[in-house]
């Protein structure tokens, strides 16, 4: 597998035991997720913007409106992009030994529009296939007014960190004789029962590739 | 209610509609929520934080590792916290008509640190109340090392938008004539039974409060 490159930005201080430096951990975390906050410097101050987003390769695209002044403000700016997933609530015997498991990728780098309109329509079509696969060549391919209405920002995956925290609780060696129940509680994102538009024509059922639960 | 006072960077400028100018929504977004993104400026660039949180009347405290850079470099400044719910993909007829349900809030405010020690003790006993409720109690009190390992910041309800997304797909007129399924799939976070910590004395079993599934 190929290593993430380090940078003093993306070097853990603390916890390293939790950073991962494979390349496939990275994609795993990003692929795993269905929104993305997007930072960014907007108007003198930061600005975290959740947003949808797909994976090509070493290439993340977002995919934001054109009169969205916050995402076009990312265009040829530094940014950065967090994907978390919270796993579990970690309930130690001590209050302060709590803590939580989770997958977290982040990603900092400059963000560039992609212009070229095949190109435009290939990183929507990853996006939309990122958050509902299926449904790119299921529904209506989108007109040119359409396409001119959205956004797409590109940002290499050259400079990122990714944090796993798993398992159970580490108490201090003394809470261990606590009277104290310690564990996880989980925490899972699920999908549910596809529910039909009010407007729905009869006789359309939904098709297989939204049935996710 | 009491209303949110708008200001030009919380103004929507698009899907006014889904706009929340409450003060209650903002809470109740807030209250939801278990894991917050926070922006903040460092070394030159956005960098994008998840961390727990908990809220008390008007102000939000977030807490961090006093060891965590990106953390400790947001007192004192401008900072941007969001929280956001999924609450569904929204297929319609076209893929450019596709969207997600959703509840997010975004906070803009100068982030300080909160130095006094019955300040902050109560600061993490919101946190972990807002995480976990019930633990705090339950669980051992911080030791007065573990609380100076800590950090807490505070953020003033002040500025903040709040947006909801609900209900079903807007499709194009001339779309709702296609043969395509269109509707909403549920996205839910839920909780699982409680996992004991491998390391469990035998004959404690876990406090119902902890129970949430």
């Amino acid at each position: 597998m190929t290593q993430l490159s380090g940078t003093p930005r993306t070097a853990l201080r603390r916890h390293r035991e939790r950073g991962r430096t494979e390349r496939d951990e990275l994609y795993a975390v990003l692929d795993a997720g269905l929104v993305c906050h997007l930072g960014v410097i907007a108007g003198g101050g930061p600005r975290v913007l959740p947003t949808g987003y797909g994976r090509v390769g070493d290439t993340l695209y977002l995919h934001g409106s054109s009169a969205n002044a916050t995402f076009m403000a990312a265009a040829g700016q530094p940014v950065c992009v967090t994907v978390t997933h919270l796993d579990g609530l970690v309930c130690a015997r001590a209050v302060f030994s709590h803590s939580m498991n989770y997958r977290s990728a982040m990603i900092y780098g400059v963000a560039r529009l992609v212009t070229g309109q095949a190109m435009r329509v290939e990183a929507l079509r990853v996006i939309t296939e990122h958050l509902t696969p299926g449904q790119w060549s299921y529904a209506r391919q989108p007109s040119a007014k359409e396409l001119a209405a959205t956004s797409v920002l590109e940002l290499p995956l050259t400079e990122a960190s990714v944090k796993v925290r798993d398992g159970g609780p580490t108490d201090e060696p003394a809470d261990y004789a606590l009277d104290v129940w310690a564990g996880v509680v989980p925490v899972t994102v699920s999908f549910g029962e596809p529910v039909p538009d009010t407007a729905l024509r009869p006789g359309i059922s939904a098709p297989a590739h939204l049935r996710r639960s």
